[in-house]
Formats: C-alpha cells, sequence, structure tokens
C-alpha cells in the first residue's frame, strides 16, 4: 500500500497515501480497533460535521477570524464531505475518545487535505490549510462534536422518523375510519368486555402514536441547542465572542432547521441531556408501537384457535416446517426493534449521567444509540407500514361471532336492574353455558322485550343516557 | 376480632368489624400477602381516590344521576379520605389486579359504609350507599384508578418534588453567584483543563437542574389529561357523556392543578405513556443531581490526597475504625436515590410497554413506582440541600495551588504562536516538570512580557478576543 | 419527648431516652429524613447485623482481644437484636452513607448500650462496652455492612425465596403430570401449530423455573464470601490476622449456612459483583414467571371471546362496572412483581458499577434491592402457587374443539408427501375454511385411509419415526 | 441485473443470479429493510448455520433419514459456509422474522443450491436436493435457529472473549505482582483512607476480572443445551427420534465444545434464559471492566492537578485546541463499551421476558445483542492491554507524597490511645494542617518513640498484630 507521512503534535505516522485523513484519525484507527465492522460512523454524523465545519468556516470568515481564500477552500471541501463524496475518508469508529475528539480531528484533517488539494498544495503539508488553526479555528472538540451530534439528530428525526411514523400513524387513521362502525368485543385483562368498534380500536393506536410522535417532537428543541461556541471547557476560549452565534446561524441556513446557540456552553459540554430526553421520548414512542404491534398480532392470531377477528397480510411462508403456517412477520420485527430501542435507551440514559466537571466523555456512545433508536423505528414503521399496516381487514364473521356470545354484554343492564342482578344474570349464562338472553329470562329479572332495548351493541359503544 | 359480614357478587365474607372496607377489599387483603410491609398505597393514592370520588359524586349529582342526599353522604365520607383520616381503612398493597380495581372498591366499600354510617345506617347494609352503584357511578375501575394515578403524582410533582428541587437549585445558583470570580482549573477527561470559575462551575449544575426541572414540568400536562368518563373500555358506558368533562372540572377546582378531559379515553385506558414520560423526566432529572452530587464529591475529596478544591460541611463521623475520617455521605445518599429512580424507570417502562386491547394492567406498578421516584428525589434534595449544598465553599489556596501549575494555560498561546509551538511548550513543562513559562521562554518562542499579557487565567475564562 | 445525651467524635446530641442508639444514629436520622416511611431496614438486616456483631465478639474473645464479660455482654444483646426485640432500635434508612457505616454504628450503638444496661452500666458512658472499640472491634463499616448484606440475602433466599419458588413449582409439575396425555393445539408465532400435550406445555415452565432456581442457587456461592476481615480498605488493619476467618466460621454455625472468609478483601470492599450475580439471576427468575404467568393469562383468556383452553380459580369480582367479569388477578400481581425485579436489577447493575478505588458506596440501595426483589419473588409466588396454580384445569371441550380444527396437524404429512404439497392442502384448507381432511382427500394427494394412519394428534406429540 | 426464477410455497419470485439463496430469502430482502447497513448478520451467526446444518446432514445420513449422496452434497455445501466463502449470500438482517425462519431458510437455500450446482444440476430446482426436504430434515427453524444461537455464542465467548479478558487480567495481574511492594493511600468514599499497596490496589481489580470471568464460564453450561431435535414446538415432530442427540454430537465434534442435546425442548424453543444469563455475565464483567477503568483514570488524574498516583501510556493528542493535553482515552472507549453491553443486557432481559407458549419471537434480537456485547468487550480488552494497561506505572513521588501527608494513618493508634483519642489527633492535625506527628505529641497521647513504632504504612498494609 502506497502511503504518505503525516503528522501530529506526538510525530510522524504514515497514512494511505490515497486518503486524506492525517495523523490523528490514523492513530486513531491503531488504538481503538473495536467493533470495527460495524461501527464506523455513517452518513449523518460525517454529514453533521461537514455541516459544522463549513459553517464554522463561514462563521470565522465574516468575524475577520479567516483569510476569505482559507475559508473558502474549506467550505468547497466541507461541500464534499456534506455531500457524502468523501465518506471513505471516515474510518473511525464510535469506541474511541469520549469527546468524540478523534472524529472531530478525521473532519479537520480530511478537509485540511482536500482543500490543499484544491489550492494545489502538499496533502500533509497543513499549508494553506491548517487542520487545527483553520479548519478547527475557534473550536474544541468538546463543543464541536455535540454540536455534530445535534444536528444529525434533529436532521434525522426531521428525514427519516417522524416521516415514516406519520406514514404509518395515518394509515391506521384510514382503518380507523374505514371499519368505525363494525362493533366488536372490548377485551381487558386478556378476558371479554364491553362493546366497543374497530375504529376505537385502532383509533387507540393512533392516539398512542399520535403521544409518541408529540414527545419526540416536544424534546427536539432541546436539542436544537448547539454546544459550539464553548470550545475546551465552556468558556469560548480562543474563539470569537460571536462565533457561537454566528455558526449556529450558518447551520440551521445549512440544514433548514431552527438551529440555535446554547444559552449555557458549561451544561452544553458536561450533559447531552437533551438526548438523553430525545432517546426517552423514542422509548415512549417504541412503547407505543409495541403495544399496537402485540394487538395487532394477537387480534390475527388464529387462523383457526386465536382471536381471529383481524386478517393482516400473507408475506411469506411462516415456517420451515409447518406448511402453509403464516406469522405476523412485521410485527414480529417491529417489537425486536422496539426492545433494541428499550435497551439502545438504556446506554444512552446510564451514559448520560456519567459526566464529571466540564465534559461528559460519553458522547460518541450516546448519539450513536439515538441515531441508530431513529432510523430502527423509521425503517421498521415503513416496513411495517407497507407489508402490514396497509392490509389489516377486520375478520367480520369472526368478529360477529365473539360479539355474539360474549357475556359482558350485560353491563348495560346495570342502569336497568343495578350491577348485583346483572351480576348473577352473567354468571349464571357462564355456568350454563346458555346465552346471556336466555339466563336474564329464566331470573325474571328484565322482559324479553326490555332485553332487546337494553343491549344494543352499537348504542354501547356510543352511550348517551 | 370482632366482625361483621359484607358480600360481593362472590358471596359473604368476614371483615373486621371496626373497619369500613367490605367483601372486595378484604378478598384482596387474602388473596395478596405480597410485599405488605412497604407496598400499601400511601397517603397520595388515597388522597387522589378520595378527591376523584368526591368529584364524581358532585357530577352525577349534578347530571341527575344521584340523587342530591346520596351524593352530599358520599361527598362528606370523601372529604374525610382526602383529609387522611380514613387512611387505615386502605390496607392494599400494589401488587393486586393489574386495574387497581381492588384499590377502587377499597374506596367505594369505604365511603359507602362510611356514608351509611354518617347516614345512621347498618354497615355491610349497602344501603342507603351502594359501593358500586352510587359511589361507582358512572365509572369503572378502568378509568377511576389511572384518574386517580394521574391526580396523585400531579399533587406530589408540585406539592413536593418541584419545590424541593427549585430549593436545591437556588442555593446551587446563589453559590455561583457568590464565586462568581474564583478562577479555578477546568477538567475534561479528568485532565486539567483551561481554567473556569467557580461561578461557571456550577452554573453548569444550575442549568442542568433547571433543564431536568423544565423536563418534568413539560410531562405534566400529559399527566393533567385525565381517564374518567371512559368507563370500563373507553366507551363511557353506563355513564352520563357530561360526566366526563365535569367530573374533571371538579377535581380540578379540588386540587387547584388544570385537570382536563382525555380527549381519547381508549389510549387513556390501554396505556400510561403519560406516565412513562413522566418516569423518563425524572430519570432526567436524576441524571442531572447524579453528575452534580458526583463532581461535588469529587471536588470536595481529600482532604488532603484529592482534589480538595471545595469543601463541604462535615456532618457526622465517617468511619467507624477510620478517626477523624468525614465523608460525602448527602453526595452518597443523593446518588443512590439516582440509581433507584433509574431502576424505577426501567419497571415503568417495561410495565407501560405491556398492554394489550383496551387496558393496561400494570397500572399499580406504574404509579408506585412514579411516585417514589418524586418522592426519593424531593427528600433527598432537601437533604442535600439542608446538609450539603448550603455549605459548600470553594477552597481558595488549593484552587490558587491547582490553577497556578495548570498546563493547559497554555492555550491562551494558540492564537498567538500557533496549536504545535503551544504544544511543544506544554510537552517540555510536563516532561522536566518546569513552569510553563519557564518552558516557554526557554523554548524561545514567547518574551516574559508576552507570556504575562497572553496568560492571564481571569481573561481566559471571559473570553473577548 | 425524656431525652439523654449522647456522644460521638463530633460531640454531644440528644437522643430519646427510651432508645439505645447512639449519637451516630441519632445523627443519621436527622441527616437523612429520605424515604422514611418506605425505607426503613426491617428483619434480614437488622438480624444479620446481629448475626455478625455476635460471631466477631466472639471471634475476639477466641483470639483474646477482647475480654470475656464484654464478648458475653455483647453476645447477649446481639442475640436480642437476632431476636428481633430490640427492632424499634433501629431507625434509619437506606438512603444514607453509601458504606452503611450509619447502620453499622446503629448496631454498635444500640448492642453497646443495651449491654451496658445489662451490666448495669449508665448508658451512653461507653463503659464498661464502648461501640468502636469493643462492638466494631476489628471491624469497619466497609467490611461489617457487606457482610451482613451477604448473610441478609443468603438466609431470605433460603429462609423465603427457594421454598416458596419450589412449592409452585411442585404444583405445577403436578399438573403437568396430572394432564399429560391430554393433546392440545401448540402455538408458535401466537398462530396454531403442531399438537402437544398439557403436559408438555406447562412442563416447559417447570424447566423454565427450574433453570431461574439454578441460576439462583449458582449466584448464591459468591454471596457466602465474606467481607468480615478486611476492615477499612481491605487489609485488616487493627484485626487480628485470623478475625475473619473465625468470624466466618461462627456466622455460618450461627446461620447454618456454609458462609466463608472472602479470599479477596480488596475486591470483597470495592465491589459487589456477587449481589449483581445475585440480582441478574432473579431476574432471570422472574423472566421465567413472567412467560408462565402469561401464559397462564392467555391460555384462560375468554370466557367466550378468547383462547379457553385453561381454567383458573375465581378469586373476586373482576370489574366494578361489569358484573360476572373474572379477572387473571394472580397473574397479574405476579406480572407487576416481576416488572418491579426488572428494575430493581437495573437498580443493583447500574450502582454496582460505580464503585472507586477502595469502596462502593452503593452498599445499602444494592442490598434493599435485591432483599425486595427476594421477598416480592417469595410472596408472589405463595400467593400464585395458593391463589390459582393449584386451581388450574384444562378445558377439556374447549381444547378438543381447538385441536380438532388445526390447520397445522397437515405437518404430519411433510414426510409422506414432502413439505410443498402439505402446504398446498393447507392453503386450501384455510382459503376455503373446510377440513384438512376435505382439502387433502380433494387434492388428491393421499387417500382417507392414509389421512387416518398419518394424522394422529397423540402420536405427534410423541415422535418416533 | 441477471435474476433467475425461484419459487416458495407462496410462488414464484426473481432472484439474483449471482446468488445461492431462494424465494424466502428475497421475500425477507423486500419485507425487512431494516437497519440494512449494520444488522446483517455476521460471520459468527453464518458460520454456526452451517455447522448446524453440516451436523444434522450426517445425523440425518446415520439414521437413514437422508441418502448417502444427498448428505455427502449438503456436507459439502455446508463446509463452504462454515468457512466463509458463500457469507455474501447471506443478505438478511436481524430485524426479521421472530424465530429467525427467514434466515434458517436461507442457509438451507444456499447450502441447497449450492448443492445442486455442485451435483451438475439447475439452480432453484430443488433437484437433487430440497431446501425443506433434505438440507432441514427433521427440523424447524423454531429449533435450528436457536441451536445456530447457541453454537455462535460459545465458539464467540471460547474464541474471542475469553482469551482477550484473560490477556488484560494477566496483564493487571503482573502489575499488580510487579508494584506488590509499594505502599500508597487507600481511597474509600474518595476520600483519604489507610494504606494499601499498589498490588493490593490493581490485585482487586484482577479479582474482579476473575469473577467476571468466573461468571460467564458459568453461564456458558446452560448454552451448550441445544435445541436440536425439538422440531416445530418442542416434540421432535418429523424428526428421527435420535436425530437430537446425534445432531448435537457432531455439532461438538465439528466445534471441539461440549455441546449437549437439552433435556427439555419445550423449554429450549419457549425461553432462551440460557442466553438471557449469558448477557447477565457479560453485564458482570462489564462492571467490573468499568470500575477498573474508571480507577485507572481517576489514578492517573492530572498531570498536576488531579491525583496523579499512576501514569498511562500517551497515545494520541488529546485535544483539538489544548495543546499538549494527553487523556486516557483506553479507558473512555473501554467505559463506553461497558455502557452499550448494560443496554444490549437490557434488550436481551426484555426480549427474555416475552415468550408466548411454545415459542419465544426474539431470538434474532437476543443472539445479536449477546454477540454484540461479546465482540465489543474482546475488542475493548485487547486494545485496553495494549494500548493501556501494559504502559500503566505508579508514579512513585507523587505516590509517597500523598501517603507522607494522609492523616488516615492514624488509624493505627486505635488500638493503642482508642478510636477516640485517635480521632482528636486527626481532627487537630486537618484543622490545623499540621502533620499527624505533629499533633499527636502536642497533645501528649503518645510519645514521638510510639508514634515511629506505631505508624508503620508498609505494616498497615499486611496487619498481624
Amino acid at each position: 500500500m502506497s502511503v504518505r507521512c503525516e503528522t501530529d503534535s506526538m510525530g510522524a505516522i504514515d497514512v494511505p497515501a490515497d486518503r486524506y485523513w492525517g495523523a490523528q484519525t490514523q492513530r486513531s484507527i491503531i488504538n481503538f480497533p473495536i467493533g470495527v465492522a460495524r461501527f464506523r460512523w455513517q452518513r449523518p454524523m460525517i454529514r453533521a460535521l461537514g455541516v459544522l465545519k463549513r459553517a464554522a468556516a463561514e462563521a470565522n470568515a465574516e468575524l475577520g477570524e479567516l483569510p476569505p481564500e482559507i475559508a473558502r477552500l474549506i467550505v468547497e471541501a466541507a461541500d464534499e464531505v456534506i455531500a457524502g463524496t468523501l465518506d471513505a475518508h471516515f474510518p473511525l469508529v464510535v469506541f474511541q475518545t469520549g469527546s468524540g475528539t478523534q472524529s472531530n480531528m478525521n473532519a479537520n484533517e480530511v478537509i485540511a487535505n482536500r482543500a490543499i488539494e484544491l489550492a494545489g498544495g502538499v496533502l500533509g503539508s497543513k499549508t494553506p490549510v491548517h487542520p487545527n488553526d483553520h479548519v478547527n479555528r475557534g473550536q474544541s472538540s468538546n463543543d464541536t462534536f455535540p454540536t455534530a451530534m445535534h444536528i444529525a439528530v434533529v436532521e434525522q428525526a426531521h428525514a427519516c422518523l417522524l416521516p415514516a411514523v406519520e406514514r404509518l400513524r395515518d394509515t391506521l387513521a384510514r382503518k380507523a375510519e374505514d371499519h368505525a362502525d363494525v362493533v366488536k368485543t372490548g377485551r381487558t385483562h386478556l378476558q371479554d368486555a364491553t362493546p366497543i368498534t374497530v375504529g376505537q380500536e385502532i383509533g387507540a393506536w393512533v392516539a398512542q402514536i399520535d403521544f409518541g410522535l408529540a414527545a419526540v417532537r416536544g424534546a427536539l428543541p432541546g436539542v436544537l441547542q448547539l454546544a459550539i461556541g464553548g470550545t475546551a471547557v465552556g468558556t469560548g476560549l480562543n474563539s470569537h465572542p460571536e462565533f457561537g452565534q454566528r455558526t449556529a446561524t450558518h447551520i440551521a441556513a445549512l440544514t433548514r432547521q431552527s438551529f440555535l446557540d446554547a444559552p449555557n456552553k458549561f451544561f452544553a459540554l458536561s450533559a447531552h441531556d437533551a438526548l438523553v430526553q430525545v432517546s426517552a421520548a423514542l422509548r415512549t414512542l417504541a412503547g407505543g408501537l409495541f403495544k399496537m404491534a402485540n394487538d395487532v398480532r394477537w387480534l390475527a392470531s388464529g387462523p383457526r384457535c386465536g382471536i381471529g377477528e383481524y386478517e393482516i397480510p400473507e408475506n411469506e411462508p411462516g415456517s420451515s416446517i409447518m406448511p402453509g403456517k403464516v406469522n405476523p412477520t412485521q410485527c414480529e420485527a417491529m417489537t425486536m426493534v422496539c426492545a433494541q430501542v428499550f435497551g439502545n435507551d438504556a446506554t444512552v440514559a446510564f451514559a448520560g449521567s456519567q459526566g464529571n466537571f466540564q465534559l461528559n466523555v460519553y458522547k460518541p456512545v450516546m448519539v450513536h444509540n439515538v441515531l441508530e433508536s431513529i432510523e430502527l423505528l423509521a425503517d421498521a414503521c415503513l416496513a411495517f407500514d407497507e407489508h402490514c399496516a396497509r392490509g389489516i381487514e377486520p375478520s367480520l364473521p369472526r368478529i360477529a361471532e365473539n360479539l355474539d356470545k360474549n357475556l359482558m354484554l350485560v353491563t348495560a343492564l346495570n342502569r336497568h336492574i343495578g350491577y348485583d342482578r346483572a351480576a348473577a344474570i352473567a354468571k349464571k349464562a357462564h355456568k350454563e353455558g346458555s346465552t346471556l338472553k336466555a339466563a336474564a329470562l329464566s331470573l325474571g329479572y328484565l322482559t324479553e322485550d326490555e332485553y332487546t332495548r337494553w343491549i344494543v351493541p352499537l348504542q354501547m359503544t356510543r352511550p348517551s343516557i
């Protein structure tokens, strides 16, 4: 392999000649061969670092902190990072230094070398663009990396998560509307309960998903606040006093998200509670999706020995041994994703509690888990929407059969004959395996006509006493 | 023990003659002897059930669903439940039926019997006040218990948690202000970093606690929405159409909290994501308190072989073997409370994901853990405030000594001589154990005068380039 | 309230005259009013401290470290602590200093004062028995408290947890045997699958509980190793070199459990991984009980619109609004207990990771959660056993009805006609709502005689090809 | 892209012509585009499926269930799967059907087509080797997938985890030995405590890692039990009665691990508590590594304003802004890995609790997380060993300086002058900033000669009273 020599404050080291990264990136590759196959930074964080570095160069140029030409070169190189054409030059993994310094330097080095190349200079020469003095101008990993974390999370939430969840939500809302009048057995404690409509049942899922979406949206404002401008410990040492605010403004323009300067930079470096809150909201959303997916598979259980009130699409053979078996596989993928999100959240909250003094050094593992949860929930919602939710249909004959024999229709009698007598009817019917009506008439608590007037399942779902 | 006979739909059973509870409460005592010494419901939930039952009676009376005299008796008995004089009549524990039905019936039975007594009737006669037909009028455990959960959580958050956390926060804010100009060594990665002030360091804790407080406050609106009016499955069967809204209004009046009718009752019964969100916010708050308490004990570590930059009160002998030892015990109690809150939250989130169809049957364990977290955090904040935070003082000699020898003051030189030369100075000083100044001058990168002008710790905490 | 004056190294303080505790206990009451209503130490830890203090006095006497008369007095007072008659003199809570120093001193103070009283001395005089120099002789909170933790956990596991779980396990094993030949529909993915017997279904629960029991038993040896003898940091300073081993021997004799001297005292003070492992095993056991309880309630779901293959006891009215409803309440209490155990375990593992240097200062919260999980699981198993498991009966008509229509009986044909043709039969029957046999014959893949010979549900549960 | 047509029981579908997979794999690709970039199965599971399929073919051949030639072809193709040359033919991800059916079919399809190719047949023809009837002979995903899970976990634990952890453990053990006699300040509650040696301090880490290793080893026997032979629901339907045992024997031979036939196949399919226990043991191990890495970074904190008693290697520039800063980055990577392991374990335990009836459908997510934890811990231990542990050295001057001023040396006086007087000395010295000796002599509690004889730090670490 062809190499070139790069240097940093620890000395010289060889790097692959066809890569833009420099000495510090190379040291990280050597020192942190941890989970290499699965834990390299992906698009969202690389793009976010590009956005940040471009915005910082623009701000520094405006403030006279960088010569215009240097800034222009940095912007041009950063644009390539943003676009994704330099992804192969970001080889580092999550498990590195806990401030993300090495990934910040990876961005600095790649942008500097690419800018040098654009200027016709020599890679590794740090001239005319220096990774620290120019690309990292007025910055520290301690403020750039959490800034990139926030950019990545907000962008992914908007680009990826919210539309996917909303798509599923809308499909379910349509299903609820389509079957607003189908009356069926309600169930509490897994036991037969008073009737509801399919629309009400599915509508509860929609309401729960809406709650989860609101929780995620409600957590994002915290993430819109950016650490940039705090530099090493929060004081902003070595940065222009307006640098943080101006960089945030450029980031907002580049991403079309309303990013802001964090009001307390010390907090922004030493804790990542905004990410903890996002993670918790993702967990809440996952809890709702979990419940929905569980309901779907139970309601579709059978085909003959389960509840069988809903039908779901058959997407693949269900069993390698049982011919003709069809399983609720989208529900299974969804609930496994939710289990993963629960675990990811545990990691984030644990890591979030472990800051010391002016820095929390669990930054990479925190953002990694939040981004993974976002991606998995988004992917799972799209798959579930397309391959399951759209195909959910009530099984009308089964629903009717179950409703008809449901003893809890007796509840409608409470108001007419009192709880104790109504209970006696239900118990008698249950014990004898008879219909409610037969039991009611045999006990003499009401007439057949009253029974017919008082027990009307559809009315029981739309009470108006 | 003197007993009387009470009955329910399963038959007759003896209860202690001096207790107001009835048959269903008694059955629960017998069937659920689980954690009896520690898991009985406490004041907040008992009071909340009283508030709910009074509000429901008032609403039913207004709507013509209860005779005024019956309602009056219920209100009078419920007022005693609210006041706490009947707490001994609430013997049930958390681990019972997952809908809280038995505690709802406990309230119904106690209020009915006490109302009967007030009316001069016979305990257990269900005349003139019936526990189901009157006290539980238009209600189901499935909507009353989550309503009581919400009342208890909101009341405890306001009465207990927020003031306690704010008191601690305000103490810390005063400390930050008092020591706004004390310059000290910053620390990142546990390593010496550029200077900050004591005010900035403590101010970051204040900002983090403020974030946690905002998270808790932001989660409460979800809890202000009440399930009441949903009855058994969410349809509101057997309740007057206006019952939910009117009861919520009465609850709001009784508690002076802006409780509302939940817009989707099906969701309000089948999921408790509002509590999951509160629990998550409590976890976020706990994470912030954990970090603060950790910082305090590290900064106060020593007295001679630690960091020793802060002094904290000596409240008790620290060791049964090491004479004169003083330990950061309030920090330890606080961090143990936070560890408990983390675990409680795991329980809440797990339980919250396990709903099926029209009901989540983990209601009691969910509210129990949220209330416990609230109580513990409140108690710990008050104790920490009084016995630690108020007594925190910077140890000025130690702070000055540490600041003076801190090599990271070199960072101020970056802008003047560049990162690489500044690094060389710091490395030389570290290697030789010399001062920064000596190393800088010996390397010839700047003059003594420049050193004195460029390295000014206080200026480094208030950058203005 | 009548008081007397007690002193410690911080000075004098009043304590209630009718309590044996001294100055340090009193300071802890004042400094840690955290969760007072629910977090006072209970029997197991108080007894364990008594056992330890008696054993230590006996060991010290043997080694000439305590005068025989002093030791005798300590033993006599400690016996009262063991017996429980002094429980009212242990007022402290979990959330105190993280080494448990204050509870160790509480034991030292109570035993010293009670011993003084037995000797006719003056309470608070520390003569003739001194809480530190005599009762705590050769000890430090850092080794006594974790020793007491281990004693309490081992004793509770043996006295309380294992018998309770075994009782439930044995009940289920009998049920499995009783119904070994009842053939029923198996279910995978919640969908109908090939047949099994009730004995096999329940037997899987027994096997899982056995696994959980083995996990708990497998974790106990770690807890049998005692920290005693390590004193302040693990070196054993101020204790006789044989003190740890001899005290462990006395503890073993007093408890009839095979306690041992921990081989590495430094580890025994600075980490509590043995408790983390016990907690994890309790979680595994809880996971198994959770699955069992879930299966029970699903199999008993209905009565008419669920699976309904098992019947469980009706213990109480299920609903305050739906007359005659019966719910699987024991399953609900059990699964809520399991959710609590999951959260408790999260607390234990988190706390277990937070040791520093020579001490982990989360001792109280760790042992509290382990003991709570033990108690709750034990209580829940006993309640579940008595009020649910013993009454579980297969509903033979429903089982037969479900088995008869189960399409997955087709799997028996794989070996005779191949997977693809068998699949075609199942799909045809499902689509047409016909019986398997009708579909099979209509497709011409086998004769009626072959069908009868090849599809024999009972044989399918006992394969012998 | 060139395609060929493949079929399954749902019909025909195009697959890439250059891939061996068939219709069911293709459907899974389409239906589960979830986390595709990071959640494809990696070497361990693919290899395990290959091992299983080869072993199954061998067992079936022995039992006359497969013609020798068919078995030979399967073995040859499976060997390629084992060797890794067919990894590109395993495109599926973790989030699929919860039984892993699609990955089992992926293995069946690839092996069948490759075997067909070896036999000169037509890909997709299922002749002469059928994916279900031959490769999956006597098997179901429900027993093959958990069997492969166990193979992968045991192999990775032995090949990857244990050697890596042991290497680190041995390095630390050598360090403990090397510095067995260096006396230093002990620390409890982060406060100065009685002395210990560096050997004792590091030895505690070794003991804790040993405990974690023993926990992992103790959990593996459960994973050695294989589900194979249970087929669809545990009854073993469609498999030869000796198939499970014989296949397990072949697997043991192929892997040189003592795999066994699980005694209860119903349990082996419906629960994965053996994996939950492994995951918990990994968490315990992670807890120990976390504590060790935390201790290392605190002891190495500084360089000038921290504890500074240990020196660790400088591997890379620590800061992009602070020149010359060196951070404990290996400690940070290790503790982030531990945080990830904690979250992974939460996922595993949650998923493990969610089985229903005869199947737990969280198999893929469970094994994925266990394997990830194994890999990350192994990688982190190797990196930490090489780049940190080997270079840890005590900083003797700093250690001596700290020891010398440590007030807790006073503890050695307890036995001579009593706790109360010793406390007075320490308090006086602390208050006055004087040495212990000066305070002791000034109080007149002992002579200079006694002081010199009684306070001997090295002796305090090796007590022999």
